[in-house]
């Protein structure tokens, strides 16, 4: 390890312990981040599972075209194809609302370890030590939303087990989509290329936040005005060269670097194998449905692209895991503090149990993982049957006091995540579903665990005529219709019970085998939580130090330089891919299909002043080695001074194991120049109004 | 193109007006080629179709593992399987002749073209112009042989029509196998990394020439003596390093950097797709009988292997004739050519339709390409086949005076022919043969041209009956029995019209269109030859520059450096491979299969002298950008001052079109670097002797 490695996701709390001066940038912690004050993470928000940037003091926002893509399909139909054509708003009336999109800004953090790990007692079973953390946490939102009206209040593990972190957001409701490049640009090289180096794709487009007129969060309303962020992020249209520091805010979803090599274990032989292989299945069913007829091909665009991700990052993960040896590396590691643990009986007394304990819950994980995820993939393969949980849980859960409920369903978020199922609705395409549910019923029918779940046994008895029955529960459902959907939300658990639907019927039949498994789930939970939180305590006296807390979604800093690799022996990758090789690849076939716009402009040698002045043309990706994971995505990359030179927005494909362990050799993160973003808006689609409203000069 | 560009494959006659010291070589031309006198190329050797240098004053040779692969594997049975295990001899004694070898060294050359062209009178057709130069060059030769017995002359054709050179050779015929790694070092990455870069091949293997104990070339015998070369070529084990200034000798076979645009489009639409379709039939085929049975694997081995290289060499040229627009190019030089001749009445009257006639040769070819290139294919697919041909062209053609017959079936040559074919029937497997007999009859039988042929009407006309009919043939042939063989080459025409043979009878009755087939194609040649010598004229005058004459299988001298390359935007691939990239690919699985006497070598760090002070591994292969084409398998990489550190062995894919068209961004060709050579004979396997043997400190 180098002396000043570029890896780490660090809190906003742990900003100040962070050297920057070493690290090569030349902003202070308190420039970043500075709760009360005006400071640069004001300037960047969450977007649902992604991070974006404000570009302008109009709410202006940055971020991925993958990220914008649901939004963009959303508002996709066979005759106005904005996933095709793309998408420019001339004037802010033709924003386009994505009504499933919202926008956080972290305003502020405070540490509520104590008052969580207070409603712990140890008499508890694990599933009553889960559901008291669980209460307590909505408690203390629920608390914190009081104090601090109009903001939004969440809980966050940091360890599991040890420490939590409450965070207040800005929540913004009313989200339009202003620009988006053809897919040809935004989605150049498609799964081929997806993560990997080089990379010549354009992965960006605008959106704007909107709010009240009085500055408030509000849905959507033709009344509202632009949000006006406390500050926006400066775009400079110089860009970076290699060997530059940048640095990235965001909201990395989930690591494990601080999970046991027998998660890892459960992960390489249980969890992923058999996501690459549904995965792989439903994609397949989707494009083979999409090919005949291009409406059925955006509504299925948007899931099939991200079951596609998941896909080849499983790919990789699984590759990585061997490749690199991490189980071995982390066995060993375990080994030593093991050795260590034992060599005091005091400490063999409290911790010698701790990693043997976790593995046995990540072996029962393992033993039981062909049927659970099954159980789960049923319910998401097939939307009418997603749609139709989402109804009987909802029932269920709502006739429970607030606090009793599972989140999604308590009034402060119920409002959203009906509104969520409501848009994934309009994508529903029975023909698919019906394939999905065959498929999935007949997988679960040759698992014999599954016949000794009384909910599963009368479904899975004829296992040939599954066709036929899942045909029939399809073309019978109403669970595709928004009212219906919306007057059984309305209903009683009773009232619900009498709803003639055969797909309906058959989920309620179904949901006490998902209730046991949920409850299950709580159950491991609580043995974990209280297991990791004892294995962080040890191994952090064994090493003496402080460790980063894996990524859970909260803001996070990161830091790195552009910078090139080798994946291989006498192959060396360069950090800045360009407009070259964008017309290199282009054969004019899906996904290296050029438009004739940016071959134009290529051919005209019309480059503005987006030229790389080494490379002498317009460059399109960067490559550096910042620590990042998923949620990253969008995320602002940052010059020395905290000017905005790029969009973050993949990995290369050796860093899908990033998300078990950071590799200076290998850890490379993706993204869009800030000079092709530029050229591609203002240059090719002349979109020069937006230049203008970031304060670039067209 | 840069000032000094690193391509031509310079004749020793042009060697005094290349600027030597500008390549950065510190060699004179008379140091590297003067008659009479001793230099470098006194070390150089012609191996087969391949080049060797002479590394010892004993006539021990080093070439390619690929150049010997054809010695090694007819000297492997599936109990002693030197293809497997690798071979060395620890004494003389245990050296392994290898009859169908020969080594030829260049000792002088003459211009011959007024001699030559003297032959031929304006009012001659196509065919007899051809016969005319053949017949001179024949004539020339013989009168050379006399004037300096024990020398072996041969005529080249420089440029078509216009230049003949007359070279004299030492002629050994006893060469015998010294040491051979085990093929998962000398084939490491077999097909899959062939014409690929980077790569981790030991692809080198030890030869020596022997001669009678006076010193004069003689056939095997026990009791030759070790040829003594004039001069052998040092070893340095320091090797080279990027950048720095290399030079290769050698016999390259053929380039086409002179044939015109309708030549590249005869290759790209006709030859090479059906190489490329006929070759991958024909290796399946191979593959699948040897699957089963390692014996008959090995018989299979060398053809296999030499089909697999052609195949995907003709893949990468197909790609590289699309990629790089070279017809395109070529078109748009004989445009400004034309244009040049058409402005002037005179040369417009002279040279005016040579493009055009040029075009029409091969346009005839194109059309008659499927018919003709699948009748070749049938006597050579088929190898009982091309032993019966051999035959029957062979007692045909010496009924004739020395003179007139073909060049095989001269007397000077049908000793070593003869040889050849023997030592190619040691590999008959009838099984596969009756397969490939049966495809071949099948695919002619579907091209409507074929039935207008008497010779093949008979054997077409049932073509559901062609797998019973060829199974009858391969089963009752003797044509892969020796003595049967050697017999029928005794008999006149008449007696071997009586053998009753009746793969042999049909081959008589197919003899026929052979002939027509020959003489069409020396019809074609002498058109081409008066067009070509017309066409070289007048592009001299056009262009005022002298050009190096087409590879032709003499010695050329091709010079440049060690240099990395880009093969796409954002990739460079660096110009040094290394032992740690063979671990890197070694998967246990063919062909990344890694012995483990290097994996052991490689744990245990003991790496001798051989590691590369910069990057601390055993260097194991080198990346440069000479000239070179095939047939410059087996050359001497030179440092600057003439020592050896490296043998060639291959190009990078994209530079498979160097047939074709050299340039200074893709053409690189891949050496294996002395330093692995030196650590896997030496360290590895041991072989320390022929360290010492060599001058190089083991």
């Amino acid at each position: 390890m180098p002396a000043v490695a570029d890896d780490g996701m660090f809190p906003m709390s742990e900003l100040p312990r962070v050297n920057l001066r070493e690290r090569g940038i030349e902003l202070t912690a308190s420039q970043i981040f500075n709760p009360g004050e005006i400071s640069l993470v004001d300037g960047i928000c969450r977007v649902n599972g992604c991070t974006g940037s404000f570009v302008s003091d109009e709410g202006l926002i940055i971020t991925n075209h993958h990220c914008a893509f649901d939004a963009i399909q959303k508002a996709s139909t066979r005759e106005r194809d904005l996933l095709n054509d793309g998408f420019i708003a001339q004037t802010r009336e033709q924003e386009i609302p994505a009504p499933d999109y919202q926008v956080r800004i972290t305003e502020d953090y405070r540490d509520i370890s104590a008052e969580v790990l207070a409603a712990v007692t140890d008499n508890m079973t694990f599933l009553e030590r889960t559901k008291a953390i669980d209460k307590r946490r909505k408690e203390l939102e629920i608390q914190a939303e009081r104090d601090h009206p109009g903001l939004r209040a969440e809980v966050a593990e940091m360890f599991a087990g040890r420490s939590y972190v409450l965070f207040l957001y800005t929540w913004l409701k009313d989200v339009r989509l202003v620009f988006a490049p053809p897919a040809s640009v935004g989605n150049f090289g498609g799964e081929v290329d997806n993560w990997e180096w080089p990379r010549h794709t354009g992965d960006f487009a605008f959106l704007r936040a909107w709010t009240a007129p009085d500055g408030s969060s509000a849905p959507y309303s033709p009344q509202n005005i632009p949000y006006r962020p406390k500050r926006f992020i400066q775009v400079s249209p110089k860009g970076v060269d290699e060997g530059d520091a940048v640095f990235l805010l965001g909201y990395p979803g989930r690591t494990a670097r601080h999970r046991t090599a027998s998660f890892l274990q459960y992960e390489q032989n249980a969890r992923l194998p058999l996501t690459v292989q549904l995965n792989q299945w439903q994609i397949a069913e989707m494009e083979k449905a999409g090919s005949a007829d291009r409406a059925v091909a955006i509504r299925h665009a948007s899931r099939s692209k991200s079951l596609a991700n998941v896909e080849k990052r499983s790919r990789g993960q699984l590759q990585g895991l061997k490749r690199a040896n991490i189980v071995e590396l982390r066995l060993q590691q375990e080994a030593a503090l093991q050795h260590y643990i034992d060599s005091d009986p005091q400490r063999q007394q409290k911790y010698g149990q701790v990693l043997k304990n976790v593995a046995a819950v990540y072996h029962e994980m393992t033993l039981a993982a062909p049927l659970e995820i099954h159980l789960v993939q049923l319910r998401q393969a097939c939307r009418a049957a997603a749609f139709g949980f989402f109804v009987v849980d909802a029932v269920s859960e709502r006739a429970k006091p607030d606090l009793e409920r599972e989140p999604l369903f308590m009034d402060r978020n119920f409002v959203q995540s009906s509104q969520e199922i409501r848009v994934a609705m309009q994508d529903w395409h029975p023909p698919t579903d019906q394939i999905m549910l065959t498929g999935m019923l007949q997988r679960l029918s040759t698992l014999p665990a599954a016949h000794q779940l009384p909910g599963l046994q009368e479904l899975l008895k004829n296992p040939e005529r599954i066709p036929e029955l899942a045909a029939s529960l399809i073309q019978n459902t109403r669970l595709g219709d928004q009212a219906f959907v919306d007057e059984c939300l309305q209903k009683t658990p009773a009232e619900l019970a009498q709803v003639n639907d055969p797909l309906l019927q058959v989920l309620r039949t179904l949901y006490p085998e998902y209730l046991k498994l949920r409850e299950l789930d709580k159950t491991r939970e609580g043995q974990l939580n209280q297991l990791y939180g004892a294995l962080i305590e040890i191994k952090q006296e064994f090493l003496s130090s402080n460790f980063v807390p894996d990524a859970n979604a909260t803001l996070r800093f990161t830091s790195g330089h552009v910078r090139a690799y080798s994946p291989a022996d006498a192959v060396i990758r360069t950090p800045v891919s360009t407009l070259r090789g964008v017309i290199e690849k282009t054969t004019g076939i899906e996904p290296f299909n050029t438009p004739d716009a940016v071959l134009k402009k290529y051919a005209a040698g019309d480059f503005g002043r987006f030229l790389h002045p080494r490379l002498g043309q317009v460059p399109v990706a960067i490559l550096y080695d910042t620590d990042t994971t998923g949620g990253n995505s969008g995320s602002p990359v940052f010059n020395a001074t905290g000017q905005l030179v790029g969009v973050n927005f993949d990995r290369c494909f050796e860093a899908t194991i990033n998300d078990f362990a950071w590799n200076t050799d290998y850890s490379r993160s993706i993204g869009v120049d800030i000079r092709y973003v530029l050229w591609i808006t203002g240059t090719v689609y002349e979109a020069r109004h937006l230049l203008t409203e970031m304060g670039v000069d067209p």
